[in-house]
C-alpha cells in the first residue's frame, strides 16, 4: 500500500463533491466511495480499510490493479514519449495492432485505435455504413454500447431513450431464456426463435437498407446474457444471407473477461467459432491503465478503405501511452497465463460456488456466465421471477462493502466480475462474503 | 534523445503500414512520418535527424514534448493508481477538477471529464438538450468539433457529409473577413453581417426550438479565424436574447494557445470577457500526455442535474492517470509562465515576424492569429485570393521537412502552431525556415 493519509480521503471526497460531475447520476444525491490504491483483486481507502474488487471496476481490470508490468511500460513509455499525432507512426502502435491482431485469427486485417468503448463502436458503425453503402444498424434493446450520438442509440436500455438524436437505429430482442420475449421452454428454442424473430425484424426494417448487425457477443451490463446453442451461428447466417456487416461489441467481454481472448471464441461449433466482420474493444484490452479503445477491422473492410477516404478519426488515435499499456497487459496475460486462470476460475471455482449460493438463498432466481463474467439475477418471487427492487439491491451493496467487497450492481442484479487473475482462495473468501449478505439482507425481507 | 536504432523506424513503420488504420486517409496512399522522441519544441526520428515541432502534433503538446514534471507526475500517479471507475471519487480528479474551475471563473460549477474533445462536445450538447427541453444545435459550417454521432453532425467542413446520422442541427457561417460570406469591407461590417446572419438563422430554423450554439471561439482546423470586435458579444446577447445555450469549443484553443487560459478571454470588451455556459476542452489542459477532456459547466446547467439524472458518462471519466497529468500541466503552466510566453512569443515575435514573411512572400494571402496560433493563407493569386491547389502545399511541406521543421497544414493553409513554450530563438529559426521553404516552392511556381 502506498502511503495513506485518512485527511487525503476527506479532500478527496470534499474535492470530488464541490467540483466533479459525475456519469448517468442526478448529482445532489452521490456519495461517492473514495479509493486510495489498489495491487491485484484490491483496492483500498485512505483509512487503508482493503476491499476484494469483484467489479473490476467498471469490468475493466482484468489484470488486476497496478499490474507491475503493465504500470512499468506505461513509466518506460512517459520517458521516451507520451503523445503522438494519429498521422505519424510510433513503434508502440504498430507492436499494439499486431498483437491484437495475432488474438484475432487471420481474417481480420487492421486495426483502427479509439479513446474508448464508445468511438470504437462509432467507427465500427461508420464502417459499416461506408461499405454497405446503407444505414441501418440494428442493435439489441439489452444493450450498452456507450454514450456518445449513434452508441448511444445504438444502445437498448433506458440510457437510450433521453438521447435519440441519431437516426438509422432499430432495435430487436435477443435470447435470455430466463426472461423469454418469445415464450420459449429451452435454451434451444430460446435461440431458435430469437433467430426466427431477428430475420422478421431485418425483413421488416427492409433487408436492403441493413448496414450493421451490432451485438455484445455477452451482453454484459444487460445481465451477462450467456447466447445459447446455436445463435451467434444463426446471427452470422442471417448477415450473410442479407449482406449485412456483422459488429461484435467486445467491450466489456473481450481479452479474458470469459476466459478466452475474445467472447466469439468461447462458443465454437462444428465449424468453429463465429467470426465477425468488426470487432469493438476497449476495457480488458490493457486494463483501462490508459484510456483507449478500438475497431479490429476484416481483411475485406479494411481493404475497401484502401482508395476510399475513411472519414473518422480523432487526436489520441494510437496514443503511445495507451499501446504501450496494451503491448505489456497483452503480454502480461500471455506470460502469465491470466485467460486460462479465468476461463478455470470460472468451471472450477465460480459456477459450483455460485450455484451452491443460489440453492442457498432463494433471493438468486438464476446464476449466468462463464469465465469471471457471472450474474446473479435476484428475485422476490422465483416462481414469477419479479425482480427485486432497488431497495434490497442498495441493502446488499451495503451488506458487501461492509464486509470488505467492492460490489457491481445493475438493475435487480449483483455481478460477479472480478478481475481474471483472482485466485481460488480470493474467490473463496468473496463467496463467504455473498453467503453472509445474502443472509443478512434475507433476514429483513 | 533517448537510445536510438535505424532498424526501429523501418520496424515502426513497416509495422504501422501492416497493421494500423489511419485517421481520414485512404489507406493505401499513407507513407507516415515516424517519431521516436521529442523534448519541447523538437521531435527526432529513428535516424537522431531533428525537426522543430511548429505542428504541436495536433496543435495539443502546448507544454511541448516531455514536459519533466508532467512526465514525473504521469509515472507517479502510475505507481499509486492506474484506473478507477467513475462513479468512485479520486483525489486526482476532485484536484484537476479544481485547477481547471479556478481559471475559468466563478460562473463556473463543475467539470464533468471524458476521453477526448468530441465527447466533451457531445455531452456539452446533451447537457444543453437536457436543460433547454429543446433539440437543435447551431453551429458553424467553418469548425470541427469530433467524429463522434452528434460532434461530426456540429461539424461544419467535409468531415461531416458522409456522416450524417445525427438531427437537429443546423449551420451558419461565421464571420471571416478574408473571404467574406458578407460582402462586408470591414471587420466591423463583417461582425455586424454575422450576427445578423446568425439571428435569421435562429429565426428561421426557429428560436424556441434551439438548445445550443455551439461554437469555436476561435475556429482552429478551418483557418484560425480569429472573431472581429463585437462578434463573440453579440453571440452571447443572441443566446441570451432566445435562451440558447451557449457553448464554447476550447478544445484547441484553449488552455494557452491564444496566450490566455482560455480564448473567450483574449477578446474582452468594456463588459469584460464574453462567458459561455459550457466550455469543451482536451487536449491543452494535459497537453495529450494522457487521453482526456471534458465539460466546464456553469452553476446553473451543473445545479439543474442535481436532481434530474444526467443520461451520459464512460468508463474513463475522470482517470487518474489523465487527471494527474491534467494537474501537473497546469501547475507547470503557472510556474512556468508558459500562458505568458505563448501571448509574448505572439505578440513580439510571431505577429512581425510572419507579417515580413507576408510581405516578402506572394504567396501568402493574409496571416491571421494570436499568441502561438496562426494560419498563413495562402493563395495563387493575391487579387482574387484563389487558394493554392493541394500541389503547392504537398510541396511547402516537403520544403519545410527536408529543412527539419514538422509542419500543420489544412486546405490551403499553413498553420504555424507551435508549444507555448516556444522560444525567440526557435521562432527564429523557424521563420528562416518559412522563409526558405516559401522561397524554393515560389521559384517552381
Amino acid at each position: 500500500m502506498n502511503d495513506l493519509n485518512p485527511a487525503d480521503g476527506e479532500l478527496a471526497y470534499d474535492l470530488d463533491r464541490a467540483h466533479v460531475f459525475h456519469s448517468w447520476s442526478a448529482q445532489g444525491a452521490l456519495t461517492p466511495f473514495v479509493i486510495a490504491g489498489g495491487a491485484g483483486s484490491t483496492v483500498w481507502d485512505f483509512d487503508g480499510t482493503r476491499y476484494l474488487d469483484f467489479s473490476s471496476q467498471l469490468v475493466n481490470t482484468n489484470i488486476g490493479h497496478q499490474h507491475p508490468a503493465v504500470v512499468g511500460a506505461i513509466k518506460a513509455q512517459a520517458d521516451i514519449l507520451t503523445t503522438v499525432a494519429p498521422a505519424h507512426a510510433n513503434l508502440a502502435r504498430g507492436e499494439a495492432a499486431k498483437r491484437i491482431l495475432a488474438r484475432a485469427g487471420s481474417s481480420f486485417g487492421k486495426v483502427f485505435f479509439t479513446n474508448g468503448g464508445a468511438d470504437a463502436n462509432e467507427n465500427a458503425i461508420r464502417m459499416a455504413r461506408l461499405t454497405t453503402g446503407r444505414d441501418k444498424v440494428l442493435s439489441m434493446y439489452r444493450s450498452y454500447h456507450g454514450n456518445t450520438g449513434a452508441a448511444i442509440v445504438a444502445t437498448g436500455d433506458w440510457r437510450r431513450v433521453p438521447n435519440e438524436f441519431a437516426r438509422g437505429h432499430a432495435h430487436f430482442f435477443g435470447p435470455f431464456a430466463y426472461r423469454s420475449e418469445f415464450w420459449a421452454d429451452s435454451p434451444e428454442q430460446e435461440s431458435e426463435r430469437a433467430l426466427q424473430h431477428l430475420e422478421r425484424v431485418i425483413q421488416s426494417e427492409g433487408q436492403s437498407g441493413i448496414a450493421a448487425i451490432l451485438i455484445e457477443t455477452v451482453p454484459g451490463t444487460a445481465g451477462v446474457l450467456v447466447p445459447p446453442p446455436g445463435y451467434l451461428r444463426g446471427v452470422r447466417r442471417l448477415a450473410d444471407k442479407y449482406g449485412i456487416v456483422l459488429i461484435f461489441d467486445e467491450v466489456m467481454c473481450g481479452f479474458g473477461r470469459t476466459g478466452e481472448w475474445f467472447a466469439w471464441q468461447a462458443f465454437p461449433d462444428d465449424d468453429g467459432p463465429v467470426v465477425p466482420d468488426l470487432i469493438t474493444f476497449a476495457k480488458g484490452v490493457n486494463s483501462g491503465y490508459v484510456p483507449t479503445g478500438g475497431v479490429i477491422i476484416s481483411e475485406s473492410i479494411a481493404n475497401a478503405f484502401e482508395t476510399q477516404v475513411f472519414p473518422g478519426g480523432l487526436t489520441y488515435s494510437g496514443h503511445p501511452l495507451a499501446m504501450a499499456s496494451i503491448v505489456a497487459a497483452l503480454d502480461a496475460m500471455e506470460d502469465d497465463g491470466i485467460i486460462d486462470n479465468a476461463r478455470t476460475i470460472g468451471t472450477d471455482h465460480l459456477a459450483p460456488g455460485l450455484a451452491a449460493l443460489a440453492a442457498k438463498h432463494p433471493l438468486i432466481g438464476e446464476v449466468r456466465g462463464l469465465g469471471v463474467f457471472w450474474a446473479l439475477d435476484l428475485v422476490s418471487d422465483p416462481e414469477t421471477r419479479e425482480p427485486v427492487s432497488g431497495v434490497v439491491i442498495g441493502q446488499l451493496k451495503k451488506e458487501l462493502l461492509s464486509r470488505g467487497l467492492l460490489p457491481f450492481s445493475a438493475d435487480n442484479r449483483i455481478h460477479v466480475v472480478p478481475p481474471c487473475i483472482v485466485t481460488p482462495e480470493e474467490v473463496a473468501t468473496a463467496l463467504a462474503i455473498y453467503d453472509e449478505a445474502f443472509t443478512a439482507v434475507e433476514a429483513t425481507l
